[in-house]
């Protein structure tokens, strides 16, 4: 029996004897004497293959119990794939058809097995290759309103919500990852972070920015005690996959509860990151300024999306105990709520531009870093690109109070555009 | 045995029966043949026997399966003993000697066993009687600041911090009943609340006053939202047992993880609320603004003992994922936590200010009256203490941003004491 063996990693070779049995890959496709298995994983935590079969393909995810970006040295409980499931199908459940859909689920082996997205791809890769996606800016701006305020106090029965919350304070070891990698570790000398050496003037700098790094404390602590909804944890351009017609998210074994403002803030950063690395991988100058550019009014479209989607849930779908219909639709004052969205709105906002800040210190100082910037092959450009985004990014963290409205965001990109290192 | 037979509420007669085997209550006050048994209760939700003994006296406290203050018709879970429990260990060593010595408790009977404090009584009677106590300041200061600083990230392993925040996430219904009777109910017209009727016009003005209604709604998602730290969670005069030469802290099964300006400002609250309340109780008009002085003295020792004792636990104890020493004290910048310190304090007394505005509203509107006001015989005298009283809770829930410190409170204090309603 699968469930009694000693956890085992699986490997290529192995998976078919392992997961023949099951009814779950079986019945979906085909049997496992014709199965095709690839691994694919280039995350930094798990193993995932791709099962090819005679009547269709299959996802296998499988958690390991160290880190893969670092190895064995790192060890990391296989709890997180236990919390990636918990996660999906709440998330899943907030905004149906937005994420893979699941078909097992074997805690002690930390598998998963579920749809193989097709013909998507990675986002972030979707983007280095300069493609359109017309439809994200809309279903990931649904997605973020309904996954945020649905796992909220806002809607949530409270009982229920406190008990998520309890569940998912056991996600300690993925947490302190957030905690410290996004947080802490960038802004001082250690030992897991990297960056070129064309850096070394301006991270040197960083370091000594008492602003800044106040700044990284003061939105720590807001991931850490503001225990708003439940986040994805980690939404970036590689926990989405796209295609034309369609935008999925991956990877949800970071969730934890924390501020509205943490996924928002995540994903704009990556968008905004994608536009800072074009000068290095798009050499045509007028197709980098119009990729630019929807790069740009895609991540203002994630944003407008999202506070009409989260307006309209506000209005008819406020019934947990911070909804407060007490004191104004019930007492004639509907105004009074529209102000209460309003004063929330700003302040997600504001947390939001302040995390984006952070994101893009973490992944140009940090432990993991993004292809966008590391595959620019001369450096001098690298170090432009990447130089240009730490401005940009300490300027969102320290003076996140200060953006009134995304467009200013864009003029801050463009004014940083014309700086060179 | 005790703890297999079925829940049953202790009686003064029926105690010895069942409690005399215990050697935790015989050998401290002696053989159940000589018990004196006296049910003295008078909270809202507990039964609570001192029992005297040929050696000594001990306190028995037990829940009642149902609120006290209401009745039958609001059942009430008797888990909130288990957590009271957790919480009373956690808080006792956190700041030693400032709770009672608990010595026994069983689950399933919601029966604690703990030390009867004597000569001490109820610090909300003794401010009624006009009592001075020149230790209360400094003791309470320092339980908060140790009690709130010890309880949060900035102090805790982030491990045991998150299972504590799931541990208390369970405590629902106590948690809701202060999201509802504090937040909302006395904002608008509910079942529960009462006010005396020379009240009624300033109670509509407040039920339409758009301002306070969206403070109390801001307020409420603080206390939901913002997991700090450790709560006491209803940390008012009638927690605290006071004499000459202590104080002591009692009745924590309101414990919650929420922010830590709340037990601030319930406290504070309380104090102001026993001055608001003086004209009504205290005749002589040199004595009563000299006891005055001596209440808003004691605020402003609570707040300031406070701040001192936080900021040296802040130095020394910071060890918790929050502490941030990494980028200031570990790279020769002491200044940069100590601009920390700066901020988190400020939060913290603005949070404490609005909780402050809300405890007012909540104790003159809502469920749970307080007796200062209570027992003032003469209707318009009293209408006119409470009014005050309303109205600087306003001003301080809605303004609770422009009080830089305490003492603009007394000023605002004494401006409303000749106003009449």
């Amino acid at each position: 029996m699968l469930t009694h063996s000693p956890y085992e990693p699986l490997q290529a070779r192995t998976l078919a004897d392992r997961l023949g049995g099951l009814p779950e890959m079986t019945g979906r496709i085909g049997p496992a004497a014709q199965w095709r298995v690839r691994e694919v994983g280039d995350g930094n935590l798990n193993l995932v293959f791709i099962v090819e079969g005679a009547a269709g393909s299959i996802i296998v995810k499988q958690a390991l119990p160290y880190a893969r970006v670092v190895g064995e040295s790192w060890p990391m409980s296989l709890d997180r794939a236990f919390f990636e499931h918990e996660a999906l199908l709440r998330l899943g459940s907030r905004d149906p058809g937005r994420l893979p859909e699941l078909y097992y689920f074997d805690r002690h082996q930390a598998i998963q097995i579920m749809e193989h997205l097709q013909p998507h791809i990675i986002l972030r890769k979707g983007l280095m290759a300069g493609e359109r996606y017309p439809l994200l800016a809309g279903q990931i701006g649904r997605y973020l309103a309904r996954t945020l305020f649905r796992g909220s106090d806002w809607a949530m029965e409270t009982a229920r919500r406190k008990a998520d919350l309890a569940l998912f304070a056991g996600n300690v070891e993925l947490c302190g990852i957030t905690e410290d990698l996004f947080f802490t570790d960038p802004f001082h000398d250690c030992a897991r972070n990297s960056h070129g050496p064309a850096l070394d003037r301006a991270v040197a700098a960083i370091r000594a920015d008492r602003d800044l790094k106040l700044a990284a404390l003061e939105l720590k602590a807001r991931f850490c005690c503001s225990a708003q909804t439940l986040l994805h944890g980690d939404l970036h351009t590689g926990s989405i996959m796209a295609c034309a017609d369609d935008t999925r998210v991956i990877d949800a074994e970071f969730a934890t509860y924390g501020p509205i403002g943490f996924d928002i803030g995540s994903l704009l950063a990556n968008l905004w990151m994608a536009a800072f690395a074009l000068p290095g991988l798009q050499p045509d100058r007028e197709e980098r300024r119009a990729y630019r550019d929807w790069i740009l009014d895609t991540a203002e479209a994630v944003w407008s999306v999202f506070v009409e989607e989260f307006t309209r849930l506000w209005r008819c779908e406020r019934a947990g105990i911070l909804g407060g219909r007490e004191l104004f639709e019930e007492q004639a004052d509907p105004i009074g709520s529209e102000l209460a969205l309003n004063t929330m709105i700003a302040e997600i906002w504001r947390d939001a531009v302040g995390f984006a800040g952070i994101e893009i210190h973490r992944r140009i100082l940090g432990l993991a870093h993004i292809p966008e910037f590391e595959t620019i092959a001369n450096e001098a450009v690298r170090a432009c690109c990447e130089h240009r985004a730490l401005m940009a990014g300490r300027v969102l963290a320290v003076e996140r109070g200060r953006f009134a409205a995304i467009g200013q965001v864009r003029t801050l990109m463009t004014m940083l555009e014309g700086r060179t290192l």
